[in-house]
């Protein structure tokens, strides 16, 4: 947050003096913070990023749509940038590639799924270079440079995701990406341990962990006993339609509630463009497969069908306000009215800040009549991310010398880095990193040697990167008192207003309700216009000051509010 | 929500024919909601009204200060209404009285440390009518019109606090308040159970029931046990000050530290206005015993002793932005510095919403070196409202005959009834009330009869109701892409700009950064108005709306944006 107080300082890429036998590690984002991943190795001044996600923005970033790392150090060295390794096809890994490529367009590396995502991103956005996309697997061995990369299946919330070990003349790095061990996951994809124990065989340098639940004791709940609550849960809805909505990421997720849905004569209509795209792409390249060829039916066959013979799939789990979730809960889908009878299954976990926008969709659901069932009460979600136990067996298996935890907020890092204590590792080998810090291994040790900028760059409609704290800043005040635009024009001669005044308003007072406080204002205008001698050589900055500082006082008094005020005085 | 739709519809108060033997029970506030607890009960045409609370504003509801129940109905039979009676001190039951008091200048009844807190409120409201305060205690037998109220103790996190049970020809009615059934509470007061038991021996009409925490199974863990777990934190906590976070009216929270810090030799600064008044008004009347008449210094004093020898007590444990806790967090507070070795415990759940901040607060204070425990690691909290099985021990003590769960949102309104339901209550004897609804009692049944308005009144600074929903919408979009401003003085006889254009914005774009999208704007106007042909009867409404609507698309165009557009032409 602390970057954007910074009103668009031009960046200065630091020169850090290259040392030839050092490995160096600059997370752009993802610690510290959770999204916007992005990754820079650098050996011999030659440099693999790891993943380039997106964030959405905080509360206060009104108005701005995603935020993105700030690539200055990357653009600076430009031409040493060997390419983009993409771990998994996550909005947090990738999102932010059609802004970056545009920059810096590089090859980009990733599985067969990851990468038809991004290529389903990509040709949203037709003014983007030509970008390779090569693709690589859990065998696939990858000479970038002075790198050799190498990679192994981990368990996530997305099929194809990969983990990877990273060999350069300093030492073997591995970067575990998200992951978990459930042993009996839904697609079959179990994160590959014999790699790590072989790649540990010849010592681990440096961890570079997923630590998002390090809070979380235990180990995750398999998948295996979701699919099990969601078979209770059709099972005993005979009565209505069941609405599942999840991330539209979700792809295990979604093959479940096919599967289910087949299993107890439902067809399944999905709604919502993202979880459609995702679909489609996952479909096509055979990661999710139809358990019948006819299941999938349009929004308008809906109420064609008996209720209990639909299944409708959908996003909106954090509810989102324009989500078709959100749009059903207050009766203006125009598709799914519910009915009582109908079973909503809300299958994910609000992410902080979003409860009350869930709950509140819940009220709404359960006032449409429906029955809900939503985390808490059912196994009907489990993360992506390992639990303790999980982030302790992978310090296990790779035996790193050093620890990085990576993808968590800063109490996140400090409570692994307590975890990490717990099983021996002393605090001085873990490392808590921010954006930004170019943290280095050499053979005497490993140490954070200087920061380059890693700034939040913030993306509003097509600007990127145009919106500091001053506009924020003023965003954030009219949002909570609105303005007052005062309009006057003035004979230059006579000093006497001969247009207006005028007073506009916008988000201040309800205007119709308020007369008497216009015209007061406007008085106001008046009397300090009337105050002032004008005369040829007045100043009509001045003029505006003492009109905006005497309205000011005089909103004040009258409301206890401060909206912004702008006086426009036209000299005539 | 649905009520700030309309703009200022007038209010109209519907005639409800009186029916002689009907007992009507009307919440105006509290029920589909957490907040702004207000409850009419009306006999043969006369009202006693129970609590009188406030409201914290919704996300969207943008720069509103609070929000009341609307009292119209209350105001339209003001002869009638005998009185309110307060449960018990906290926000959400008293803090709407400086307003409805206004307006409304009945007496109010109450336990000796709810009036003791309602004075402290009132008196900063200097510019209200005097008004009639009369204590209650749990003996009391109060007679208002055909009513008669007798009262009984119950445990929630604030002393002193009360339930009804209020008797009248058509019937007997419990009117829980706040409640749960600790019974080793901190400060001593337990719910005086047998009284229930013994107003169920002639039988209870209704039971009016707290159901905050119906979703949450068995029992609320006793306060002492909150108390034992701050032994532990005190006396592992010798190498620095302690903070402790809670709630400014959690006096029981309050006694707990101050009892634990004299234990381990600590003397305690406390810090937040709210908190010390309270803690003022507790200590004043007997409800906050000082365990050693020297323990309380003041903020300047902290600095003076050594870091083991300090508590800090202050509020902010919800994140709230200019609290105390989050300025420490930052490091900016005046007087508490933070360092390695102190301790920060958040004595609070987050309310939904709140989350993101609270984690926030908790990333920056794990930032400035501290240990930070908080919910869910350590049981440093409990609700004051009691789980699933006090709310059926709460039934079943009462035996009613009907049930009407309230201080709860419409999911735990309908969890309630399930719950009830699972111990032979059939669905149709729990009412699921909206605010406004009229419930009437009759010896045929019960049955909503009607509605009231109940709608929210929202405060910003001095105005009170005079924000609807063009004002938020207004706020909301000014929000997202600010405004932008075109200004020019038209001559009306040539159609010629003379002055300007010139073009002001604020939170749309960074001005200094686009002078090519302003000068481009300007030129849209030039060019606007010159394919316009001005004659003298010109309707200079309709060139403001070509050029607003000029505008729009160019701005929409450019950078993907809307802001409010606002064109001021002049006439010269």
């Amino acid at each position: 947050m602390d970057e954007s107080n910074a009103e668009f300082v031009e960046v200065t890429v630091p020169e850090l003096p290259l040392n030839p036998d050092g490995l160096r590690f600059i997370p752009l984002g993802g610690i510290g913070e959770i999204g916007r991943n992005m990754f820079a190795y650098e050996y011999g001044g030659e440099i693999v990023v790891i993943d380039c996600g997106l964030m959405f923005p905080e509360q206060e970033m009104l108005g701005i749509d995603l935020v993105i790392p700030d690539i200055s150090y990357l653009l600076h060295n430009a031409a040493h940038v060997q390419g983009i390794v993409i771990t998994h096809g996550h909005e947090d890994h990738v999102g932010a590639l059609p802004w970056v490529l545009n920059e810096l367009p590089v090859p980009v590396y990733g599985s067969k799924l990851s990468l038809g995502l991004i290529r389903n991103k990509l040709s949203e956005h037709t003014y983007l270079p030509a970008v390779e996309l090569k693709e690589v697997n859990s065998e696939s061995v990858l000479h970038l440079g002075p790198f050799t990369l190498t990679f192994f299946t981990v368990t996530h919330s997305i099929p194809d995701a990969l983990g990877i070990i990273i060999d350069c003349p300093a030492g073997r790095v591995v970067h575990t990406g998200d992951f978990k061990l459930d042993q009996t996951p839904l697609m079959g994809q179990r994160t590959e341990v014999h790699k790590l124990v072989q790649a540990a065989a010849s010592g681990v340098l440096a961890l570079m962990s997923d630590v998002t639940n390090v809070e979380r004791p235990g180990w995750v709940p398999s998948e295996r006993l979701v699919a099990a609550s969601f078979d209770e849960l059709f099972a005993g809805a005979q009565e209505g339609r069941v609405i599942v909505a999840c991330f539209a990421s979700n792809i295990a997720r979604i093959q479940e509630v096919l599967n289910v849905s087949a299993r107890y004569g439902r067809r399944v209509c999905v709604i919502g463009r993202s979880m459609r795209g995702n679909l489609e792409v996952a479909r096509a390249l055979g990661f999710v497969h139809l358990p019948d060829p006819d299941i999938l039916i349009e929004p308008d066959q809906v109420k064609t069908l008996p209720v209990n013979a639909v299944t409708v799939l959908t996003t909106g789990s954090q509810g989102e306000p324009l989500s078709a979730l959100r749009l059903m809960s207050a009766g203006e889908h125009k598709y799914i009215k519910l009915s009582p009878g109908d079973l909503v299954v809300i299958s994910a976990t609000p992410i902080p800040g979003n409860e009350d926008l869930v709950y509140r969709t819940i009220n709404q659901l359960f006032r449409q009549g429906a029955e809900v069932v939503s985390h808490g009460h059912e196994l009907v979600h489990v993360s992506g991310h390992g639990n303790e136990e999980e982030l302790k067996m992978m310090l296990t298996l790779t035996a790193p010398k050093y620890l990085v935890p990576m993808h968590g907020e800063y109490r996140h890092l400090v409570h692994y880095r307590k975890m990490a204590a717990s099983i021996g590792y002393p605090m001085d080998k873990v490392f808590l990193l921010h954006p930004g810090d170019v943290l280095e291994f050499t053979s005497d040790g490993a140490a954070v040697i200087g920061q380059v900028p890693a700034g939040r760059v913030m993306i509003d409609g097509l600007g990127v990167g145009d919106i500091g704290s001053v506009v924020l800043r003023d965003r954030k005040h009219l949002s909570q008192d609105g303005i007052l635009i005062a309009v006057a024009g003035i004979d230059s001669q006579s000093g006497e207003i001969i247009s207006g005044p005028d007073i506009i308003t916008r988000g201040f007072v309800y205007a119709e309700k308020s007369e008497e406080l216009i015209e007061d204002a406007k008085e106001v205008v008046r009397k300090t216009v009337r105050e002032l001698t004008v005369t040829s050589s007045t100043d009509w900055e001045s003029v505006k000051t003492t009109v905006r500082t005497a309205l000011n006082r005089f909103v004040n008094e009258r409301t206890r509010r401060r909206p912004i005020v702008i006086p426009v005085i036209i000299e005539l």
